[in-house]
Parts: structure tokens; sequence; C-alpha cells
């Protein structure tokens, strides 16, 4: 496996591999140094045009961790300003000597050209309303953390499924791994289109609460309402907003879940993001591991995987 | 030791201790190599809410000579733009597994704040006109290295006393170290209050200059103008500036010292910047050894401060 | 040799020296960890007044291989911003233990100054219309690499030669190494004095290309239409850009170069930019291993060469 493009590129199978995977990443961080050599001497740098520091710093210390390099082509201050095609950014970049390029753009399908023009890795760190795999994954690993298994589970994913990649991968992912998935919006916030896609839709969320093992809440943004697509964000609020009386009304121990930032008040009440349901937390903590395992399993070839336990650099020089 | 988040959290014991410990990272940094493997494995992150390049690379550079990894979270392209709670951005920057956060933030208390959220270590880089205490200390270590020791000095902290975190956490490290301190100042630049601080107050910088040991030139901003604190800039070097004919009058060997950035021809002129006597440069280069020390203090527990002597990483791989 | 200002401090003999120490770089770039222990310990700072991620992050990713630390001063998050001088600014770079300063700025001349305000290395990334080095430097690579040598070659160098400090640096280090130059360039675009210069002038490109062994195309800066040195970008692509029924008319073998970012479709079509004797790319890729021999030469003293052989760090945190 070269690119991590899309959720599909896995299936449930990958997915599976995947999560295993990133359990002895969530090990080596929680150890005291929690480093390992496993990319030595490899590059990734993060190409964003879009802004993003919790996704960019997520990506930097998985490779970190695993002791690569990372530059950082901020977008802002570089020749793209210039008029500088794509292509040619992307190929200058390669030149000088990356493993991997994680990149974030608006237009869907960006990825993919990459790695048409690259013979480096290619990692889909968001491409406008179509994918974002990375989180999918983390979201997976998290519900399986506390849940044990995603096979059979319903999860209700709220708000702007639209124009959300995070709603498209996830969704992928959860169907691959066995869960019931319903969507949970306004009409205007819904795809034109469902056909053939394996999950429900409901628009009326105290309905589908009482049999929900996990709400994924989507954070609704603001020009959503400049666009007309939702009356007011306090109307959205009022319906799609998950508030401590919707979340008493939630299955015991079941989970609520936010990609962040969150917007406290709109999608979310401050209240409920305090709960100890609430495991907005531990999806950021176990994206670091995710992205390890992705980071390892594209990058890694060569480097064996018991050598992660084994070698495992000191304060004092050697090998623990 | 947790947290450095005031002066006043050291006391005068406190910040002789870290005065100390200084001294062996002054010889570090002078070393070939000047790096040492204490904090490695360790991830410090700098979030910043006001420009400044200056502070982050004085902590930047502090933690990789302690071998730790950084991370900037640079405010301008984070999700604050986005509009997350300042607690969901701490707290999301601890999840992916941080050990400090170094914070400048325009508003007093918010390192403070910082602190009742996470569980990291938090050092205070500048909150509003409140305190800076690792600039403190840095004036400490610089004074303590040309006097000889602060216990009865007269040190002299000229300008806009009213707004500047460095005048506060000065005052409060000098006055601790047994140091007389009197501040110079027309009154509109003066705290409303300063009843019971031991301090002396004039509004005569020539009557001050005969006896002072040290002269702290705090820099003049010009927002002050406009906030008609003071009629103009030029009155105010002409009241209060240190020019070459001042300098003169100064006992021998005594300090003129500058936070930085100089507004030259303001609050100092060139000459005065160029005089001998002037340990501005002095003052930066300390100010990385005074931060790899609090660095050290805060998260290096466990690791032997005699192994930062023995334990040196060489080009051949090996220890000297 | 402490600083690398101008191509001229190097002259053929420098040139050819530092072209053979470029190819141990070449080969450490090459290794599946490319990185070599040599700077281990030594910090590079790049400070740059005008944009550039290409040059910046060629120049990290040399400093990274050669285990330097690294550090940017961004210059729209500095103290630059709070009216401090030049000055100022570069000795508190160096006060907190820089051992190169890698510098870009819009006025000729700068990097001449810096050096005579702090004591460690000074490289000139970019000066105004003045230099470039090691953007000739890595030009003079990628030539000898392709056609054996640079002695009797016939090398056009077209568009802005006035504004274009690349065009400068390259003319010196082309001729210092024995090539013949034509600088190819409608009246406007030349610099008005050119007496003394050992080129050629011509204003017909298609004169010149049968006998060009090398076509250099500068990037047009669309400014220069504002600025009505030239009627039109169309007009300036009719007349001197590089098309592919002139690329046809090439001799064999003959190399099209670009400093990039490239405007594809003003100074080269985009199916130019993709012919195999456009070796843009390479160009880009040795700029790392000539700013590794750069940054060695200047940086590594006391450093063996031979150890760059032998000393590789490898996965396993041996030495190979």
């Amino acid at each position: 496996m070269k690119h991590l493009l899309s959720i599909e590129d896995l299936g449930g199978d990958g997915i599976t591999a995947l999560l295993e995977l990133t359990d002895r990443f969530v090990e080596v961080s929680e150890r005291r140094i929690p480093k390992v050599p496993a990319l030595l001497g490899k590059t990734v740098v993060s190409l964003f045009y879009e802004d993003s520091t919790r996704t960019r710093l997520s990506f930097e210390t998985a490779a970190k961790r695993l002791s690569a390099d990372t530059m950082n082509f901020s977008v802002g201050t570089s020749s793209v300003n210039k008029g500088e095609s794509l292509r040619d950014t992307v190929e200058t970049i390669e030149a000088m000597g990356v493993d991997a390029i994680v990149v974030r753009h608006g237009s869907a399908g960006v990825p993919w050209q990459i790695t048409g023009w690259v013979d480096c890795s290619v990692i889909n760190a968001g491409d406008g309303g179509h994918e974002h795999p990375t989180q999918a994954l983390l979201d997976c690993y998290t519900i399986r953390q506390h849940c044990g298994s995603l096979r059979g589970r319903h999860i209700a994913i709220v708000g702007d499924i639209k124009h959300s990649r995070v709603a498209r991968s996830d969704m992928l992912a959860f169907v691959a791994m066995g869960a019931e998935v319903t969507l949970v919006a306004p009409q205007t916030l819904l795809p034109a289109r469902l056909d053939g896609w394996p999950v429900k839709v409901s628009h009326d969320l105290d309905a589908v609460l009482p049999t929900a093992d996990v709400v994924y809440l989507l954070r609704m943004q603001r020009e959503r309402m400049h666009e007309m697509l939702i009356p007011s964000l306090r109307e959205y609020t009022t319906c799609y907003g998950m508030t401590a009386e919707r979340a008493a009304r939630l299955p015991k121990n079941a989970l609520i879940m936010h990609p962040g930032p969150m917007n406290r008040g709109v999608e979310i009440s401050a209240e409920v993001a305090g709960l100890v349901n609430a495991v907005i937390i531990d999806q950021v903590k176990n994206g670091v591991a995710v992205r390890m395992a992705v980071l390892f399993l594209l990058l890694g070839s060569g480097y064996g995987l018991a050598n992660i336990v084994d070698a495992v650099p000191t304060a004092e020089g050697g090998r623990q």
C-alpha cells in the first residue's frame, strides 16, 4: 500500500488491520520516551491549502514519534502566491527528497491528481467535501476502544452531511466495519442523492436518540446560514443541537463524538462536551497513534514491526 | 514544581536556585555541540496569541538543546480563527501528547486558567500587562553575571511601568533578590496604586542616574502616544530617553539593560545601545540558558542533573 | 571560508571544488537514510524578508540531512513588525547561539552588511536584484551532470536579465567555469551598462537557438508589464517564450533550464516543461545537495569529510 486517499482503499479488512497496528502505537505513545526510530531519515511534508493546525500538528507529532523529519509547506508564504501550478509545487517538493506528502485542499480529487505526478506516498488529509480518511480511522479506533467493536452498533451522524468530508469518510468506514448508520439532518443539509448508500436517513434527532450507540456531531459552519441552507443557527440548535436534555435520553454508555473544533452552544452544548461519555479528547489523542500507524504502513517497509517494541531510544542514548 | 506562572511562585530562594542551575546550561551552551539528551521524547508547544519571534525562538532553542521536540501552534493559521474556545484549543494540544505549553496571551491570568484545564506543565511567556517571569529571570541572571549579586544594588526601571509585564516581573524578582528598585516614569505611565510595593518612585531620571547600578529601559510603545498618555515621543525622549550624555553621568560599570526590541532614538539612543556596559545582547544570550533551566526544572524529573555533564552527544555518535 | 555572499567569493577553482564536494552529498542523498551527523549541534536560521518556500525548504532540508537544527525567523510574525532594526534583529538571532544565517532580502548588499554585525556565517539566499550564489552553484552542478563540463559550452540566458539576481550569479559562475554566455532579452530588460562583461547580447532568441548547449529561461514577472518594460506578456511569449517549435530547433541534447517557479505559458510552454531535456526538477534536486556542500564547507570544519562516508546513522541506531 503506497497511498491513503480514501477509506475505500482499505475496506473492512484493511481498516481492521490498521486499527490493530494502531494498538502498537498507542502503547508507544504511553512510554516515557514515546519515540521509535522506524522512519529515521524519512521526510514527511504537510501541504495544506486550507487552514488546519489541528490535523497538521497531529500528523507532525506522529511523524516525529517515528523519528521522521517533517516540513511544513505553508501555502500562505509559498510560490503558490506567485502563480505556480499545483503540479509544479508538488514536483518541486518531491525533488527535494520527500517520502510522503500529506495534503489538504479545497477541491475534491486533488490527492488523486498528485499521485499521477509524483513517486512518493500521498496521504489525503481532506479534499473539499469529499474524503478525510484518517479522521474516519481515528473515529473507528475510538468507537472500538469504548465499545469493543463497531459491528451491529447504531451510529447517528448529525449535521451538515452534504458538505462534510468527515461524514462521507466516516459513513464509508462505519458501514465497512458492520455498523448501522443513520444520517440525521434537515433536507437542505443532505446530499441530493443517496441511492444505494446503505444508510438510513432521518430528519428527527429526538426519534433517533433512544437507539443510538454513538452520536457523531458534525461542526456546523456559519457559512451555511449565509447560504440560506438553514434559517438560523438558533433554529438548527433547537432541532439538532446536542443538549444535556437530549444526552440524557441516549442509552447508557452511548458515545458522543465530534471531529473538532467545536462550536459550543451550536451543535453541542458546553455541558455535553464535558460529559464522561463525550470522547472528543480521546479522538484527538487516538488521532496521533492512528497517523503513526498510517505513516508506518506507507513508509516503514523494510523496518520490522517487532523492532518497534525492541528498539526504543532512551535518555541514556542506548536502547531499553 | 510543575508550572512557571509568576515570579512569586519562586521567591528569592527559588530564583537563586534557578540562577545556579542556569550556570550549568550556560556551560552546555558553550560546548562545541551544545546539546544534552535531558528531555529526549518530551514535546514543548509554543502557543502565542501575540506576535513574538524573539521569545518563541528563545524557548524553542532552549527546548532543542535539551533534545525535546518542539511544535509551534501559530494562532494566525489555527482553529482559533474558526471560533474555537481557548479551552478546546488547549485541551486538543494536550491530547496530542504534549509535556509543556509555553503560552503568551493578551489577557492577564490566561496561563493560570490553562493549568485548570490540562495536566501538562504551563509556562507563562507573557500574559497581558501582568507577568513575564522568564524575562525577569534572565534579567536577574545578567545582573548577577556582571555585578556578582543583586543584593543592595540600586536598579532604576524606566518607562511605561503601568502597561509593562516586564516591569512587574522584574520588580518582583529584583526586590526578592534584595535589590533596591526605583520606578522612573511620568505619572501617566505609573500604575494608579503602588501602596505597599517596596519600591521608590521618581519622575526625574536625571536625579536617579548618579546612584543607579542598573538602568533598565522599557520599550516605549507608540500606541501610548495615541492614548494621550504622553504628549509626544520626542518629549518622552527628552525627559526619559537614555542618551550618551545621560549614560556618562551613571556610576562607572553601571549596566544599561533593555528587554528588546529596542526603539533606537526613543527610549535609547543608538550610541548608548553600542556602549560596552549596555548588556542587551547578553540578556538575549542568557535567555536561552535560563529557559533551558526552567524547562529542565519542570520536565526533567527523573533525569539526574549530573548526567547533563556526563552525557553529551558527539558528532561521532557516542558520548564525550 | 566563512560566508557565501557572492559567486565572486569562490572563483572558478572554488566553484569546481564545491561541485566535487557536492558529489559526496548527492551520494548521501541517495542512501536509504540520507543523513550524516556532520553538523550535529549546529543551528542554521533562515531569515527571509521575501517569500520563498522553495529556497527556504531546500536550505532546511540540507541542514537537517547534516543533522543541524533549523529555525525559521519568519518576518511576517516577528519583531520587525514592531519597528526593530535589521541590525538588532540579526544581533538578537546570533545571541541565541546560531552558527549560520541564511538571509534573503529585497535590498542588494544586506548580506554583506550583516557580516559586519555578527560572528556567525552568513549565506546570501538572494539580495534584491544582485546575487543568488547557491542558485548559480546548483545550475553549474546540473549542467556539469548532464554535459560533463561547462568549458566551451554555449549558454543562453533568456528574459529579464536586468532585474534578475539569478541571471547575475549564473553569468558570473558560467563565465568563471569557461562557458560562453549570451544574454537574450529585449533592450528594456537588459542592464543599462554591460561594458566589460565577457558576454554577448542578442535580441533574437531564434538566432541563438541553433548553437545553444543550454537555454536558461528566467521567470517573467508580471510586474514588468505594469512597469511598461514590455508591451504585453503575450508579445513577450511570442518573441522569447520557449515553445515546442523553438525547442525542436535546439541542438540534440541541449538542456532547457529554469530556476522556478515557472509561469507555464509565458516564458516556457507546458509541453516544453515536460521534455526529457528540460532538467528543471534536476535543478531542484541538486539544490539540496549543493546547499549541503555549502553548509558543510562553512560550518563543518573539524569534521573529517571521510566521516561522512563512514558515519551513517541507521534505523538500528548504530552505524552502517
